[in-house]
């Protein structure tokens, strides 16, 4: 036998006892929250046509995508994030609907990473849309709909930095970046790579002022204050509605009374193009990665053909129980199953008394001691 | 906007709404009884290296996998079915266990076919595997398994049909057959072709006393006395003791009460080649596949160097659901989640009744009447 028959191939694996239990019942506890604020189960399969996930819809670079072929010649691709699959289906199944709309999902995601440092390629993905609703009162529903969902699972030492990318956009406009210097920009400031961001803003040169602006944005973190402070410095209108936004969801969040568990950051940048206001990251202690993203996405449905605002967040259930696991957090465990052992003789009787607690709703092995 | 990017490729699919609320009813019912006898949930990946699947250990042929590549020029699956993935894994963290392991999984299965004639690519399963038990108490409880499992979603109109390969093997042997003209004749009397069965054994020439015994083998269903006609006329010792196991094995479901729910059918012979012993395809009515396919594979986990016989049992998901519905089986239909509308100047007030029936457990939606 082939020593390799055993093995997984590299960032995927195998769950089973105490931790696949505690995975279910994270998982389960996660769907519960989000069942309580009325969101529906939907599903998509998990792999797509390649364009679902272009470069313009965009969430991973082709590179890091899974891609096969059909007999038909078509390029499938495995779903790297269930966003786009989200707004197809809701706009090719929903496209007239007003109302707003509720959906959550379960499911593997998958990105063919060549540099893994501890990553996995197949993760689980728990995730939430609110449709057709561009209100803060939304941004503020999906918050506290993290917040709670995160606290069910017993995680406290978390919190949600929200920033909003409109900030962001309005000083570019007023820097007068144009599309393709701003995307980098972007990938540099989420990345916490100033120096390179300097350099890009140094090489287009960009007047000094504007400049300090961009490269100040992430000091901007913290409480609502520190965010007025930044309204107030950027010069256009753009910026200062942005943290008017998010100065109205903060007030809602404290009607929701989750604001211990948020802070602003106007530094947060998703990499993610689709996000057109409010964005977010949930962090907790030991993990260097965010256990739940999230954002505002208003146009993106426009990609499938319809015009819907939204606002979605995607919790990382593998990098959950990992934070649980590194604060050592109690999960409850799962009771063990009850053993009822036959020998040859008494089958008849050890297998009726295993049916009837089995029609309680007992579990119970039934197993052999001789014979085997 | 290409309409394409609507559509998912063929053979996969979007569910939502009460389609996937009753799919996740009937998992969850599923999944209840398989954990009343005891089963441990288990996950393995979605892919996984080509030799798992290969021919040798072999379900799926080579063309109909969606075969890709890793960074590292590895060849990677989609599983197009659990057995070897379940046998790998239990051989790599199991292979020391001598007691045994009963493993339930639930996830999706994928095989690349050309021709659809409205059969999915994606296909959800439900899979249970009991491991170190060559008993014919363990064959008897996954039949009994599968007929709880499948009455517990409301379905009542099915029949498990039971076979069991050694009997046929049993008369290839007699007659003198290569191993290659048995895997073609297993796979034409598998798919009812008796013509060719016949051609077949003709042209290689086989006695026709032989050739009798292996073309009647589908006469032989229905209760157990029919097989027993048949173990009579089978002139060898290993088809004799195939029919003796399985009139032991109808023994013991008489005792389960689950009698009226099999038949016994010596032609049923599972295309897959590591069954070994007892095969069983679960039927009912408007759906021609098998609803559960299952039977024992005690050479399977050889091929990843634990030598410990099985037996299991996958049931595909969506085909039940479809009988359900065909049969006109009501499922419970989920409750409609509560909305409370606000208004600009009632927010607060209808937040927190919101807020108040989500903490005892009610699901709430909370949506603005204005702004929108």
């Amino acid at each position: 036998m082939s020593q390799r028959l055993l093995h997984t191939p590299e960032g995927v694996r195998d769950l089973y006892g105490k931790e696949y239990a505690e995975k279910l019942y994270v998982e389960n506890r996660l769907k519960e929250s989000i069942h309580l604020y009325g969101y529906e189960d939907i599903q998509t399969p998990t792999f797509e046509f390649f364009d679902i996930f272009s470069r313009e819809i965009g969430t991973t670079p082709s590179r890091e995508l899974y891609k096969f072929f059909d007999k038909d010649g078509n390029t499938l691709v495995l779903r790297p994030d269930f966003t786009p699959s989200i707004a197809r289906c809701a706009a090719k199944y929903f496209w007239e609907e007003q109302v707003p709309l509720r959906f959550c999902y379960l499911g593997n995601t998958f990105t063919n990473t060549s540099s893994l440092q501890g990553k996995l390629r197949e993760v689980t993905q728990l995730g939430v849309e609110l449709i057709n609703d561009p209100s803060a009162e939304a941004d503020a529903e999906m918050i506290s709909l993290v917040v709670r969902a995160l606290r069910s699972t017993g995680l406290e030492r978390f919190q949600v930095a929200i920033g909003d990318v409109e900030y962001f956009k309005g000083l570019c406009e007023e820097a007068g970046l144009d599309e393709e210097t701003e995307l980098d920009l972007r990938a540099f400031i989420s990345g916490k790579n100033y120096f390179a961001a300097q350099a890009l803003l140094e090489e287009r040169g960009v007047k000094e002022a504007y400049q300090d602006r961009l490269l100040r944005l992430a000091d901007f973190f913290g409480d609502m204050e520190s965010l007025s402070e930044a309204g107030a410095m950027a010069g256009n209108e753009r910026s200062q509605r942005a943290v008017e936004r998010l100065e109205r969801t903060a007030s809602l969040l404290k009607l929701y009374g989750v604001q211990d568990y948020v802070s602003f950051d106007l530094g947060i940048l998703s990499k993610y193009r689709y996000y057109t206001g409010m964005v977010f990251k949930a962090y907790t202690y030991g993990i260097g990665e965010a256990i739940v993203k999230g954002g505002r996405y208003d146009r993106l449905l426009q990609q499938f053909g319809k015009d819907a605002p939204a606002v979605g967040s995607v919790m990382v259930v593998d990098s959950i129980l990992e934070a649980l696991s590194s604060q050592k957090v109690k999960l409850p465990v799962p009771e063990a199953v009850r053993t009822i052992s036959y020998s040859g003789d008494n089958y008849c009787e050890k297998l009726a008394e295993a049916q009837r607690l089995r029609s309680q709703g007992i579990p119970v092995k039934l197993t052999g001691t001789a014979g085997k």
